[in-house]
C-alpha cells in the first residue's frame, strides 16, 4: 500500500510528521513524500527543511492521500497541477485524507462540496465558505475522506487510520512504540477550554475571516 | 534564546517535530537544527529528509540543547565531535533536554550520572546501565536537565519547557495553536496500559536487553 503525502514550502511540519511517524509502522505500507517540484520545501517558519522525494505525476493513484496544512496551502489551492493530481487521486484511492488547513486544499479541489470535514479551529468559517460542513470534532470521517482538526490532531486521525487499513491490535501496537500516552501539562488544546483571552487574541490574529 | 536540535542519520524524526513545532512559538526563540556534517539526514526508514542547517562549531553555546533519539542515537553515543559538544554546551545551557533514546546520548556524554531521567520504555535498562536513575514517567525533570519518554512524549516535554522558559500563558497559546487536545482513538500508549501481548511483544524485538 502507498501512502503519499504532499509537501510545500511554507508546510506545517506537524502536521506531516504526525501522520509519517504513526503510518510509517503499519505493515507493508510505503511512505512517499510528493510535490509539484521534487526537492527541499522550506517549512513555514524558515527554518526546518524537508526533502519531497517525487513528483505528483511519479504516484498518479497512491493507496493513501495526505494534506497537511501550514500558511503554503493558499499556494496549494491555487496550484493547478496539486489540483488536478488531488482530484484524479481521490478517483482511485482508498482513503484520502488532511490535516489542519490541508482540508482547505481538498475544498479547493472540490472534494469536500456537501460533505462534513474538519480543520484548524481558526479555519472553519474558511472551510463552510469553500462548500464543506465544518464539524468541530477532532478527526470526521465522511465516507472515504477522513479530516483532522489542528496539527496536533494528526496523529489521532493517523491512529483511526491505522485501525481501518490494518486492525485495532496494529493501530495499539503502534501508539505503544511511538509512547503516544498524552499527558499535556495544561488544558488549553482546544477553543472549548483554553482561556477566552488566548482565544479571542488567536481568532484575532488568524489569517482567516471569522 | 537559541535552541540547538541534535539531528543525525536514523533519528525518530517525531521526537525533533513535536517539541521544534512547540518551541518555534516561543517568543523570542530561535530554532537550530545542528549536526556534525550540516546537510541532509535521513530518518530512520530511510524516507524521511530533514535537513541540518549547522555544524555544532558554529553553535557552542546554545541556551537550549535537545537531543531527539532513534536508532542513530548508537553512533551519536560514539562520535566524539558529539559528546565534546554536548559536554560543553552543557556547561552554559539554561535547559539540556533529551526525548526518547536521546536521553542515552545525555547518559553517553556522562551528563546523566546519577540523575534522575527517562526514555523509550525499552530503554529504560539501557539508562541505567549508562549511570542514570531511570523514572517511569513522561516528562521528568533533575536540575536543568528534562528528559522526556518515548517519540510523541517530546510534545508534553516541550509544553512543560516553554512554561518554564517563558510563562504558563506561552505555554497555553501554544497548546491551543497547534491545538493540541489529544483523543487517541485506544488507551495503548503506555506499556502499563497496552495489552501485555503487544508489550512483551516490543520488548522481546526491542534492540534493547531488558
Amino acid at each position: 500500500m502507498d501512502l503519499a503525502i504532499l509537501l510545500f514550502d511554507n508546510v506545517t511540519p506537524l502536521d506531516a510528521i504526525g501522520p509519517y511517524e504513526v503510518l510509517r509502522r503499519v505493515p507493508d505500507l510505503r511512505v512517499h513524500f510528493v510535490a509539484s517540484e521534487p526537492g527541499i520545501k522550506t517549512a513555514d517558519d524558515g527554518v526546518l527543511a524537508l526533502v519531497a522525494d517525487r513528483a505528483l505525476h511519479e504516484m498518479p493513484a497512491p493507496d493513501l492521500v495526505l494534506v497537511p496544512g501550514g500558511h503554503g496551502e493558499v499556494a496549494m489551492r491555487e496550484d493547478e497541477r496539486v489540483i488536478t493530481w488531488l482530484r484524479a487521486a481521490h478517483e482511485t484511492s482508498r482513503w484520502t485524507t488532511s490535516v489542519c488547513t490541508g482540508a482547505l486544499v481538498l475544498a479547493a479541489a472540490g472534494l469536500l462540496q456537501g460533505r462534513r470535514a474538519t480543520t484548524h479551529w481558526t479555519a472553519m468559517g474558511e472551510l463552510a465558505r469553500l462548500g464543506a460542513v465544518p464539524v468541530a470534532e477532532r478527526v470526521v470521517e465522511d465516507g472515504k475522506i477522513m479530516t483532522a482538526a489542528g496539527v496536533s490532531s494528526g496523529i489521532d486521525m493517523s491512529l483511526t487510520l491505522a485501525a481501518r487499513i490494518a486492525d485495532d491490535d496494529t493501530a495499539r501496537a503502534i501508539q505503544l512504540a511511538i509512547e503516544y500516552d498524552p499527558q499535556p501539562p495544561f488544558d488549553a488544546g482546544s477553543p472549548k477550554t483554553a482561556p477566552t483571552h488566548l482565544v479571542d487574541h488567536q481568532r484575532r490574529n488568524s489569517r482567516f475571516v471569522d
